[in-house]
């Protein structure tokens, strides 16, 4: 047998391609075989040695129960956009935005009492004796003063379940809509837990069960209009998580009450990418305690029939956050994270369970995301998947997963016997690579990163969603590039810091925009917080800010770190101050063809600034020292090849260190990690076109030639 | 004599130039001599039975008195600039970023009471046993938290003025610094009242006295660095009117100290852009009280000698504001404005004094504006006679004066007989339109226009300085388009509406960024302008809102108006809200050419937004109908002449009118006015090649061909 050809591989079977699947999963290394969504495992596959995984997304396909239990189905706030009062009644269509198949109004008296009507012009409460609520015509009437905007908040059953109605709708289904049953019931919790132990009893081959994910959607208000479908999409929120039960819990449990404009919030709702209010945080604690508790017991009875429970990290994981200090209680033996980038590989395997799994693109599908053809006639699968594989590989090179593996439909791979090829190939560096890991840790620059913003560790690598859903933030672009560079990295909150953690850091990194979550907003009033952060650049560290780090509205300047950056953000006030002008100082840190976009109203405080780089007439790397730290500004971080060693460079240059160094290639297209206990040197070029670049190692300089996206590993 | 050849033209008339002034006077009308900064006038031109027109700038040239009374100078107050404390002493170099030739501080126990320190950190004043100031090093040493950043706010006498401090800098003077004195004190007045009758006395042949223009200039204060010269300046703000002497008023005024803090606010001082706090209207009211009953005096000496009083609108007319309410008090005779754009044209006309004039653009200097070419080789002055005469000749159209002139060496024109022959041909235009206006107001369409921002009349037309100056703001833009347009044009404050100024208005316009004077800032929290606004367009109203007008940060929305207008912005918490996808209504608003800009993140509120102009894929421009009115929004508004044709259209279409109407050209880069009582129809072209135009008038089609810049007279 070829060395790291077996192994840690996951195989989709599918029933019908007996024979098919066997080949493929000896050609693989395949030591389990799986179900997807839409295939069947046979017997023959079940009982031919294989570990096997089967999916259960535990909250669907129980309509049967959910018809009988209405009062059961999972629920949402819902928020009528703003109307104004031309006379002295007002009635408002509360379903009139929303879209039918989805919600139905839950006008129960548990209900209603929770139900708000605001006065938006004041941002005042209408008492509920002004306004009622008309279930035969849906409409709520208001006593309202003329020309006033109004607002009504209610709660609606979700009686679709989002991820089949988006399959269903995109593909014109026919078959019954699946609904959602609500695990906060105890009722719930019974028939889910009788359903699994039955489900358990028989499914004798399953030896993992892959929970999709656990409890609770992430937020997808859809709208009753075509022209504007999704009314909001969030997939870190936990809006489908309330209930008038979990907020009577959360008075129970914090002594006040949780209101439907804790949720509404205006109309603006509550994005991840917005700092949370304090009872958005307790609220949170409270909805990954109860699924906890909850979750555990169907863990449990998984672990009772001898099988293992992973959790798939996708569109379900509110609730039950990997992040959350108390996930580890749930029990779970592996965590699967499908990837399309380098970040989200760390995302999986910075997670506290003991196995680690990655789902690689391309899936097995006809045609891919963004509707473009994969598995078909145009499609490339085998490009598709370098592409995919050139992402992650770089982060796998920093920190190892346990597993990888596929889903679709197999037979799909028929015609594309290349693709085929390519798989064996990655899965057999991705054997070597991981025993690598095993031997012992890749060497890393002298060089302690913190990224610094709101969610500090609960939310590390990820913003929320994937990359091409939040490629409008600095920070994504940051953490892809991240991923993959050799340096110690770790997410920090505001609390995080003031309670000591810059001891062992060397550079915090804030980037995002004014009041974002990952700038940190109103977090930057906190004085402690400036001391803290002030005194470590004084002493030596480095703050890395890009596009409005510290950003708040202070009386005197917009960034509250502007002393230490030595540049300030004009927001209309100093419209009439001058700017100052520069020559731009020159230094080895900017890789060929690294860019940085311009943002307006960027102004050096001072003579003392420096401006590493500029965009036009924009100064877009800036520099200040302070005592023995300094401030480094970027205006924006898009990731390259070029831009991605910039950070490097930026990194070194913030440690001290010169840009020149052991076990770093001399070509921004090319990457590489040295393994000093396996005296293994790979060397990865993340480009399409073959490179050509030289290592300095202590056994001299390594020039090294490669294909595109190719990884050639030498032994020193 | 040719019809229209004489009157209402003042010359610039030069000694050595006898015969050339006079042969000029002739030429082009002149009717006043005056003198201009730097040229006398002979006695045989003083003699010449012109009217006289002598400069004075009634605070400077007199350093004999200002040496003797060096505490009578005036001041300001200067702020330095963040500095973090490392350690528990702070010391802090007050001048080291200011230009020590400009500023001198003032350390007098006077003064002393109202200098600060701020902690910026946490934004307290430090007291004042925490700080001395060490006058032989000036330097203010402070007791610090470490690593919290300090400010001095501190007096500091102006001991070079201003105006001729930039010619002495730019030309490389070698002559002695004037000061300028500072008429709050008491002595002060009483030298300059005995100057001012010296001066009369020993002036008798000047007939108007132009004063220059008061007594404060805007404030410009200069850095130590000429990498940033120019550390602050603002044509309109009031920070060279302070002094202990006026604070002290202050307290005695109103009842409350105003301190430093109300000047420095934080190190954004209070450009004229954003809105000012309370404390700082009270302040200009009382800087105003105090220079007006001073100034009449003045102006009353001027009238005891048989001379008229005028006053030249420009350097230094803070404190005498043209548009106070108070101002007429003054009792000058006159106006003097010199203008580049048609603006300005209306910032003079609309002034209530009994005469306007105007100073033409181009000055009889060598070099213009920003140092190119003009009276010398490589100069044009004919063109840029033309292109000045015609950005302010469709305002005249509009709106008379009374007086039109020129400025500088009047022997510069002996190379460029073009020029003279141009200006006699402005001259005969200016006084025939004159005479049209005279006859009886130019036909208007039914359109009564309101621009709406924080400072209303007071600030009627002009934001702060030229347009060049202030081109980054959408509302110079807009005023300029209104200032030619045949419609009604007043300005209007947040106050003004809600007491009932909308009552004869049929459009609104707020157009500015958010926080702006020019948008409103907290304005915008008021309920009752809400409830005003949105019940004025309801029954029949159009607000016109531009870039981000009635923009406040509020719980729901970023545009208090959203729900009018149908559009919003998000600030970073909509991001994942979705967008409303949209076709493009067709209207007939958008003349050929017409472009907006997009701006990033406006989203429309509903489907019942329409978009009519699109760029890229972001609406640019929306309506929305609500009640008998409208909303509509423009991304951005920038002049050209399709813009402005589009912007009446916009305003017909606000109006319920057809765009084709009578007395409009169907061509956009030409414009008429329609003088119903002359019977007399006034044809522009603003364009620099030939057009033609029609225009439908009760008389049947006026086909019309034009010449550069050409204006048409047709009598029907």
């Amino acid at each position: 047998m070829k060395a790291f050809s077996k192994g840690d591989f996951t195989l989709p079977g599918e029933a019908g391609y007996e024979a098919l699947t066997l080949a493929l999963a000896e050609k693989w290394g395949a030591d389990v075989i799986r179900d997807s969504d839409g295939t069947q495992l046979s017997d023959a596959l079940l009982g031919a040695g294989y570990g096997v995984y089967s999916t259960i997304c535990i909250i669907r396909d129980h309509n049967a129960w959910a018809k009988q239990h209405s009062d059961r189905l999972q629920q949402t706030f819902l928020g009528t956009k703003p109307q104004i009062a031309t006379e002295g009644t007002l009635t408002v269509s509360i379903m009139a935005d929303f879209f039918g198949e989805q919600f139905s109004v839950n006008a129960s008296d548990d209900a209603m009492r929770y139900w708000q009507v605001y006065d938006r012009t004041t941002n005042a409460l209408v008492p509920s004796d002004l306004w009622q609520y008309h279930a035969d015509a849906q409409t709520v009437t208001i006593k309202a003063i003329p020309f006033h905007s109004y607002t009504v908040s209610f709660l609606a059953w979700r009686i679709w379940e989002e991820i089949s109605m988006y399959n269903h709708v995109t593909n014109n289904w026919t078959k019954e809509h699946v609904m959602q049953i609500d695990p906060v019931y105890p009722d719930t919790q019974a028939y889910l837990l009788a359903w699994l132990i039955n489900w358990c009893e028989k499914n004798p081959d399953t030896t993992v069960v892959r929970f999709t994910s656990m409890f609770y959607n992430f937020v997808w208000i859809w709208g009753s209009n075509e022209r504007c479908r999704h009314l909001f999409s969030d997939w870190a929120s936990y809006d489908f998580t309330v209930s008038p039960k979990m907020m009577d819990l959360f008075r129970e449990t914090y002594g006040y009450d949780i209101t439907a404009e804790d949720f509404i919030n205006g109309g603006n709702l509550h994005v991840t990418h917005m700092p949370p209010t304090p009872t958005k945080r307790k609220y949170m604690a409270l909805v990954n305690d109860v699924t906890i508790s909850f979750g555990k017991q169907l863990i449990d009875i998984v672990h009772h029939f001898g099988k293992q429970a992973y959790m798939f990290y996708d569109d379900s994981w509110v609730g039950t956050e990997p992040y959350n200090e108390r996930f580890h209680e749930l029990g779970f033996d592996g965590m699967i994270k499908c990837v399309f980038s380098g970040y989200e590989a760390r995302l999986c395997a910075g997670v506290d369970v003991p196995v680690h799994e990655l789902r690689l693109h391309p899936y097995l599908f006809p045609v891919g995301l963004g509707g473009a053809p994969t598995f078909m006639e145009g499609g490339d699968p085998t490009l598709e998947a370098k592409k995919f594989w050139n992402s992650i590989r770089r982060a796998l090179l920093r920190e190892p997963v346990d597993r990888i593996g596929l889903g679709g439909y197999l037979h799909l791979t028929q015609d594309f016997p290349d693709f085929c090829d390519y798989i064996e190939e990655v899965a057999i560096e991705f054997r070597r690579i991981k025993a690598m890991h095993a031997h012992g840790t890749p060497y890393t620059l002298p060089c302690r990163v913190a990224v610094l913003h709101t969610w500090g560790k609960l939310r590390s690598w990820t913003l929320s969603g994937h990359f091409h859903e939040t490629n409008m933030f600095d920070l994504i672009h940051m953490n892809e590039a991240l991923s993959g560079l050799p340096v110690d990295v770790r997410f920090l909150s505001f609390d995080d810091v003031k309670n000591g953690a810059l001891d062992d850091v060397d550079v915090v990194i804030n980037a995002g925009s004014a009041g974002s979550a990952w700038s940190g907003g109103e977090a930057w009033q906190d004085v402690a917080l400036l001391e803290t952060i002030t005194k470590w650049v004084y002493h030596g560290g480095t703050l890395i800010g890009v596009n409005e780090p510290s950003a708040v509205q202070s009386s005197s300047q917009t960034l509250r770190m502007a002393d230490v950056l030595g540049v300030d953000i004009d927001t209309g006030a100093k419209v009439a101050h001058g700017r100052w002008s520069f020559e731009v100082q020159s230094t080895d840190c900017f890789a060929e063809g690294a860019q940085f976009a311009a943002k307006e109203n960027v102004m050096l405080t001072g003579a003392d600034t420096a401006v590493l780089f500029k965009t036009g007439n924009m100064p877009v790397v800036t520099e200040r020292q302070f005592g023995e730290g300094r401030g480094i500004y970027l205006s924006h971080f898009a990731i390259s090849h070029a831009n991605t060693r910039t950070l490097l460079n930026l990194l070194l240059r913030a440690c001290g260190k010169p840009m020149q160094q052991q076990y770093l290639t001399d070509n921004a297209t090319c990457e590489c990690a040295w393994f000093p206990q396996s005296r293994s040197l790979v060397v990865i070029n993340n480009d399409g076109q073959p490179q050509k670049t030289t290592i300095q190692t202590d056994g001299g300089a390594q020039t090294i030639s490669l294909l595109p996206y190719e990884t050639k590993i030498v032994e020193l």
